[in-house]
Order: C-alpha cells, then structure tokens, then sequence
C-alpha cells in the first residue's frame, strides 16, 4: 500500500500573513498550527476521504484559516486578499462532497461558521434572514419554535451550512413541495472579489420573495447561487419560509419495475400534486432496503451476498469494539471487500437475474386538512400501477432519513471508497440516463440508484456507488476513472450533470455542458465581481 | 396646441445599408418605406401614443426594419450589426407599455414575428419549444388543443408575443397559480451581440425543467429572463406546461376595506393555498367597477360623476359615428376632462369620503377534482373576512378579461392619458406602498390601484392613473412628472419598480434601485455577450 506521508513539508505561512489577518480578525481567530490546516484541507468529497485514508494528509492545507465575526470582517479580508493577491477560500461547514472548498498552501480559508445568527424572522412576509455560517438543523429547529420552516432538509441537514446551500444549489429530501433552494432564495448580501457589499434586495430590510426578486433587468440573485464563493463571499441570505406543517402522510408502494414505477411518479407529477417525499429505489437498491431491519419479515429476498454487501458498504462498526478488533476487522473487510468488488462488471450483471422490483416511498404534508384528501388522491392514483404496502415504508424512511451523512462507511479503511453522483434530465430521456449511466459506470464500480427528486417535466437520478483498489493509489486510479465515464455519459445524454450537490473541484470539467454559454457567462461574472481572481480559484468552471 | 410635425425629416436609410440587408434577409423583408417606419416607431408606450396623438411623429423613427425568417438570418444580422457598428432592437409584437423598443434613425428594428412556429411539443416532459415571435393567442390555443396550456395570459395576449413575454419578465392573470414567464422558462435560444447562438439547455432537444435548469454554477436562463434584447436577439424559448384545466371556480367578495382584503388574502395564500386569479380593486377602482354593466342592480352606488369618470376614462368611443360626429365629442371629451382632471389633488382627495368597500375576485382552477375542495376551503377562509358575493363577479371579470388592451381611451385625443404602474413588495410594506405611492400621484392624476399578482410572500399593486394636460408639451410635462414622482416614491419605499411590464425606457433610471449591484453586473453581461454596445442600447439600465 503506497502512502504518501509528507506532513513536514506543511509550511507556516509567513509572519506578515499572520500579522494582517490578525489586525482584522484578531489573533485567535486566524489559525495556523497543523492540526487546525490539516482540518481544513478536506471537506466530505470522498476522493479527498480515500486520500486521508491512506494517509497522503497535505495535500489541501490552507496557509491559514480564519474565522470572521461579521461582514465588516469579511470586507476586511477580501481587501486585503485583493491588495496582497491572496486566493481566499469560503468555507462554512466542510459537508460539500464535489472538493468546492479545497485549498492549497497559497490560499486563506474564510470560514463563516462564527456568522450564524438569525438577523430576523418576519411573520407577515413568511421571510427570514440569517447569517450563512448557521448550521442547518439548529436554524430549522427555530424556525420550527417560530411556527415555520423553511422545508430545506438535505441528508447533511445537523453538518452543513446555510451559505453551503446557496453556494451549492442544494435540494433537500422535500424538494418536491418546497422546491431547492433556489426556489427559497429571495435576496442575498455577499461581500464580492471587489471587496464592495452587494445585496441583491431593493432594499436591505425588505426581504423580497423569490417570485419577486428580480423584476428590473437579469436576476442577479440567481447569479450567486450555484456559485460556490467564486464571486464573493456570501454572508446573508433571506429565504422564504412555509407554515410548520401539522399533517403528515406517507406510504410505501411496490412496482413491478423501474418503468412502471417513473410512469406512477410521472402521471402523480403531471397531474398537479404536490408530495412533500418521492423517493423511488431501483431494483438493486430496493433489494438492499429489504435486507435492512425496515422490512424485516415481509421480505421474500434471500439474504447472503446482498445483505452482507449492504452491511460492508453502509453500516457503522460498532464504536465500542477495541482498537485491535477494528483492526481486524478492517483486515477482514478488505479482504472481502476486494473479492466482492474485484470485479464489478460481474457483480453489476448479478442485477439482471435478480427481481425487478421496486419501492417507491411517498409522502404527503402541510399546514392544512387539505392535504389528506391530496394525499389519499395520490395513493390511489400510484395503487392504479403498484402495490400499496401502507404507511410502514415511509415512516420507516422518515425515522432514518438522516442517517446516511453520518456513517463513515469501513470501506474506506479497506482502500474502497463510496461516492454518490446526482444528475438529471427531462422524463423523456430519464430511462435513457439511467441505463447510459449504469452501463458506463459497470465495469469500473458496484452501482445502484435512487430517484429522488422529481417534477412534473422530469427527475434526478441519485447513483450510489462502491469501488475498491489494492492500494489508495489504485483506488484514486478506479475512483476517477469511475468519475469520468459516469460524467461523459451524463453529457453524451445531454443531461445534467449536477442536481443539488454542487460542482467543485470534481465536475468542473464537465459543467460546460450544463450551460454552452456557461464558460463565457462565468469569465464575464468573474471579471465584474472578483478582477483579481482572489474568489475560490480552480471551482464551478475549468 | 403645439404640434410639431416633421414627417419630412424622416430620411432614406444607405443605399448600401438596404442592399447588405437584403443580402440576409431578401430585398422584399427589408422595409424603408415612410408609412412602415412611422408603424414601427411606437410601441404601446403611453409617452410615445401621446406624441403621436400630437402628431409629433418622427421621433423614434428606425432607419430600417428587417424581418428575418429564421435564426440563421437573425446571426447574420447580428454580424452586419457589428461590422457596421448599426445598433439592433429586437421587435415581437409592439405591446410593451416601457418604450422597450424605441428605434431611431441610426438603430434597424429587428421584427421576429416570421418566426412563429411551434417547434416541438413533448407531452411526456410537459414542454413546449416555440419560436419568439410567437403571437400570444394562436400559441395558447395550439396547447390546449393538444391538452396542455402555458398558463401565462397577460391581458394582452392578443397582440404580444412570446419573446416579448420573457424579454420583459412578463405575468399572466393566472400567475398566482402558474408563476411568471421566469418560472416557466426552461431554456433559451439566443443571438448574442457577439453573432453566436447560445442555447442555455445542456442539450438543445432536452427541453430542460426550470427547476432543473441550471445544475451546474449560475442559472444562465435567468439572464436572459428579463434583458429586453440588449443582451440578444432572443430566437427561441422552452416552456413548462401544464395540463389544460377542466374544473373551474370563480367566486366574488365584498370587504369594508382595502387593509382587511389584503389580510384575507394573505391569509389564503399564506395557508398554501393556490388561487389561479386573485384581484383585489381599492375603493375607487371598485366604485367604477361597480357603475358598469357587471353589477347593475346590485350597486347601492350612485351614479354621476364616478360613473362618468370611467366612460371617459375607459370607454371606447363606438366605431359607427362619422367622422364629424367624433371631432365633436373630442371636443367635449377635451372640456369635461379637463374640468374633471384639472385638479387631480382635488379628485382624489374625494375618495376620503366614498365607501372604502373593496371588490375581490377569486378563482381555482386545474385538472383534478381535489381544486373544489381547494376553493372551498379558500372560500370559508375568505368568506370569515368579508361577504361572499357569489361567482357572478368573478365570471364576469373572466368573460371580460382581455377587453382593457383594446380599448385604445378617447381621453388620448382630448390631451390626456391613461397609464398604469405595476410594482411590488413584501406584505409588510404592501399597505406603505400603496399609500405612498397614492400620495406622490395625487398631486399629478387620478389614480386608483388594484393587487392582481399575490404570493405567499407580498404582493404587486397595479397602479392605474389618468392626467390631463392643455396641449401636447403640457400633456407630456405631466405625463414625465407623475412617473417622476412614482417611481421615486416606489424607491422610497424600498420596493420594486417593475412587477411585469419590464423596464423599457420608461423605467431605465430606476432600475438600479431593485439591485443595488445590478449596473455593475448588467455592465459585466454587456462587456460578454454585447461587446460592441450594439443591442438595444439605452434600455433596462441607464
């Protein structure tokens, strides 16, 4: 196993560095020991994971991080990153999985994470405006006391940021009646690559709705969402909020196969409903849920080879066994692991012989009595193309929908990695995407997929992935290998090739066929709002 | 009266201009005539009708229009532009109330109304692909007889266009239900100023979903959304559709004031509800709603003065009487106004003593018979405000919907105007709006309001007013100083200054106030996509 151990060559940034950031921040808020820059050299991008797994640990140091406690700070810093030509980095949470908030040794990370307050709530206006280093649950946790929500709830919702999911463009788990988060967004204040505070309101204290953001002129709202601290440093953000809803219904049903299953979601879409949760697994990925506990019993799939991959790939060894028998495990793991995952071509096509079935969860809520009635409409509609297996599958969903952002899966220790790619297209080519992308991904990981995500004009595909290599090296080999022909398929299908997780480090390459103007939009963008290319150089666009 | 007619100043554009221009488009697409520059010089600016009533005609005259066949034409148009350095304005149909298309003798008028096909419906996606120049109507009732409908009707859509629609960031009567034009949009075809076509779909035969529209970085459509041609000549757009509706409900309500409907409606909106139509007319809008045919016999309304006002204000004179017959009522119309509109402060300062009675209109909408039971329960929930009046106004408002955009006034020809303003804020500043806006107008016209595009979040007021003025210059002075006045009181405020209408001219010095970056960002889009500063320069940003 080759690894790379090069931990002295992170050098101290040179006093004077030291000295300016301190004069803005103060000096305890600009860290510098190694410990601190080794922290934030990785975010949750796995190939960064599978790169600290094997040790190889200095490869995105920050020269510093520091920790501003206001926007004036943060004007401070651009200023002086503007003036000194050092590249500043965004950082909120470190919970993006695309490598947006990667450093190097030349470059300061601003992490926003001492800007979390909630600057106000106003109930007439269902609007609240909030700092962008607040952490998701606690923010939606008072909303919530206040008598709302803002209906963002991503799997990362306790370890992310609000700025995180502007920058992003993220989409929470119920995407489908509150929309992403674009869809929230009525106005933003970012501190710009100019060092000038920008707010895209009319006016700062008049948080403006989304539908009404932008009626002079191009929305330039929308411009800095998605933008990943490419043009500033995002610092507030107003969103709009719903009612707490009070009424909550869920079902599971069961199809006969993936088709069947997109046209029951497609027809509730396109006739008007509004299902808060749609969430669809295939055929692989529903055998896997019938070997957890969730359906323990009215399962009729043979556990074995399935179940145990379930457990290898996504459980958590218990945190109480000692350090020698993790250990062990690890070497048992790895063992397993590769002989499993040696050949993924073979293990893929073990999928064509296994039932087509799929579960579909769905769920309904909302602030009025309404909903049931909407809901119960929907049920029949999807009982119309599959079976009904009544509310135990989506409640059970509801419970663990948290979960996966906190298993660290064992397979890393044992030089495999997991990943996830989210893509998505109009209905007309969502069957093709899946296909082209299985096919392009099969003989280079194990793969299954979710559908998670969907509109009346079409859906995102939720890809999960496992891949393994003898050595971290030849897992970086597989890992981007893996990447590139699971992204060139998304292109060839004319999709797109990023749904909620952002674009990084890791897609940029690919984002150019999102948007064919895309390239020139952006170095237009670039050149108004950061001159000096001091913005998260190297992210959204190469 | 001053008049000044310079008709004989309108000069024959280059030969060598008509000849490069017939090279693209075919000498017969190329109009040079007096009579077609004189029709292509105004569009439904309120401004430009006065001046032209005032047979002050040559003012916006363009050199020249062209009216390509198809995008290929469009690009080389384009290019020609810019070796010539000829500015370009991009023409659908001439609707626009902002002066968005305003030529003049140096500037070719670029009419895309050849470019009207339907290029492809997709019922599995709900997406409809259409050529700019589009007319409304005919597009509309091309969806339904395929089973869909955009959604989108703005009172004008007899004699507006779809590119016009998205140029101008434009909202339909039914928008609580189907959004703006910017929320159906999911992807545009566009001539830069640079000569190239930029699609903003990853794929231009993926009719992308506007929620999934721009995955990756920042959302390029929404640019283009609401760039009244100075951006590109837009060629073609992709829609979201939604399934033609099948139920429908209307009813109207009574409410002692303006302040209770708009808690009523707050309320209903704010509870998740989607009304398709929710219009709310202010006092006096109601007074002379309630003098016409719609509710005659069940108004305790005196007649008179109110009643009068509004014939003269929006009744069209009928097309029957002879010629003499009419000069004799311009005359007449010409005294009363006068007389009437002659102290604006006067006239409105009597509304402090008229009923403060509103009219709302309410309907639902949609394919599925869940939107009963919706406008039922909205109908309780308003009904605990104010008096349930039973479907008949809302019908008649629905069978009269679209009459407003061809009644051209009488009062034009009497050295008056009608015009209306359309702005927005958040419910919390929505009754400060209104009041301050009222105020700065009083002094100016007679005014009346009514709030016809409602969100969970705020709300638009649509301000309708009428001014007089001696002759032409003074008519104009008037004119200039009442949207002076309103749009400065708009912008005290903190709201926005255009809800629908676009920005045009008319709006242009304003316009900064609803982004306070938007010049620094509309520079950077100009610098990228218009280079040469030859797209409908002097628009959306002054």
């Amino acid at each position: 196993m080759t690894t790379t151990t090069r931990q002295d060559a992170v050098k101290k940034p040179p006093k004077t560095m030291v000295d300016d950031l301190a004069d803005i921040v103060g000096r305890e808020r600009v860290l510098v020991s190694k410990p601190d820059r080794l922290a934030y050299q990785v975010d949750c991008w796995p190939r960064g994971i599978i790169r600290t797994r094997g040790r190889d640990l200095d490869h995105h140091c920050p020269a510093a991080i520091v920790q501003p406690a206001n926007e004036s700070e943060v004007t401070g810093l651009v200023r002086w990153a503007r003036k000194t030509g050092t590249p500043l980095v965004p950082f909120g949470a470190g919970s993006g999985v695309c490598g947006g908030v990667l450093a190097d040794e030349t470059k300061v990370v601003v992490d926003v994470k001492r800007m979390d307050r909630i600057v106000e709530t106003r109930a007439d206006d269902m609007t609240v405006r909030v700092q962008a280093g607040a952490i998701g649950m606690p923010f939606e946790e008072e909303l919530q006391r206040r008598g709302f929500t803002l209906g963002h709830f991503p799997s990362s919702i306790y370890c992310s940021s609000i700025g995180g999911w502007v920058a992003a463009r993220g989409a929470g788990q119920f995407s489908s009646l509150y929309g992403k988060i674009e869809d929230m967004v009525a106005s933003l204040r970012v501190v710009t690559g100019t060092g000038e505070v920008l707010d895209t309101a009319a006016d700062p204290l008049a948080d403006r709705p989304r539908q009404m953001a932008s009626q002079a002129g191009p929305d330039l709202t929308q411009l800095f969402v998605g933008s990943e601290g490419t043009l500033g440093v995002l610092t507030e953000a107003t969103f709009n909020m719903a009612r707490k809803p009070n009424h909550r219904f869920y079902r599971g049903f069961k199809f006969p196969d993936v088709e069947t299953a997109l046209d029951a979601i497609r027809d509730m879409m396109q006739a008007g409903l509004r299902p808060a949760v749609v969430r669809l697994y295939d055929a692989l990925d529903t055998l896997l849920h019938k070997s957890s506990d969730a359906e323990k019993g009215s399962s009729d799939v043979p556990p074995g080879l399935l179940r145990n991959l379930r457990k290898l790939a996504f459980d958590k060894v218990p945190d109480a066994v000692t350090s020698k028998v993790r250990e062990q495990v690890r070497k048992a793991t790895h063992a397993v692991v590769g002989r499993v995952l040696g050949n993924p071509l073979a293990l893929n096509s073990l999928t064509n012989v296994l039932p087509k079935e799929c579960l579909l969860v769905v769920g309904f809520e909302g602030s009025s009595p309404l909903v049931e009635d909407e809901a119960q409409y929907a049920f029949d509609l999807l009982g119309r193309y599959g079976l009904d297996l009544g509310p135990g599958p989506g409640l059970h969903w509801l419970e663990n929908r948290y979960n996966v952002s906190y298993k660290q899966s064992p397979m890393y220790d044992a030089g495999a990695f997991v990943d996830t790619m989210e893509v998505s297209t109009s209905w007309s080519k969502v069957l093709e995407l899946y296909h082209t992308v299985r096919e392009a991904l099969a003989p280079h990981v194990l793969v299954m997929a979710h559908f998670s995500h969907v509109y009346p004009y079409g859906s995102s595909i939720y890809f999960t992935f496992s891949g393994f290599g003898a050595d971290m090296d030849e897992t970086l080999e597989r890992y981007d290998a893996t990447w590139k022909a699971g992204l060139d398929a998304v292109a060839s299908v004319g999709a797109s090739v990023a749904h909620h997780h952002g674009v990084g480090e890791s897609k940029a390459p690919w984002s150019h066929h999102d948007h064919r103007g895309g390239r020139q939009a952006f170095d237009a963008l670039k050149a108004a709002f950061d001159p000096d290319g001091i913005m998260n150089p190297g992210k959204v666009y190469l």
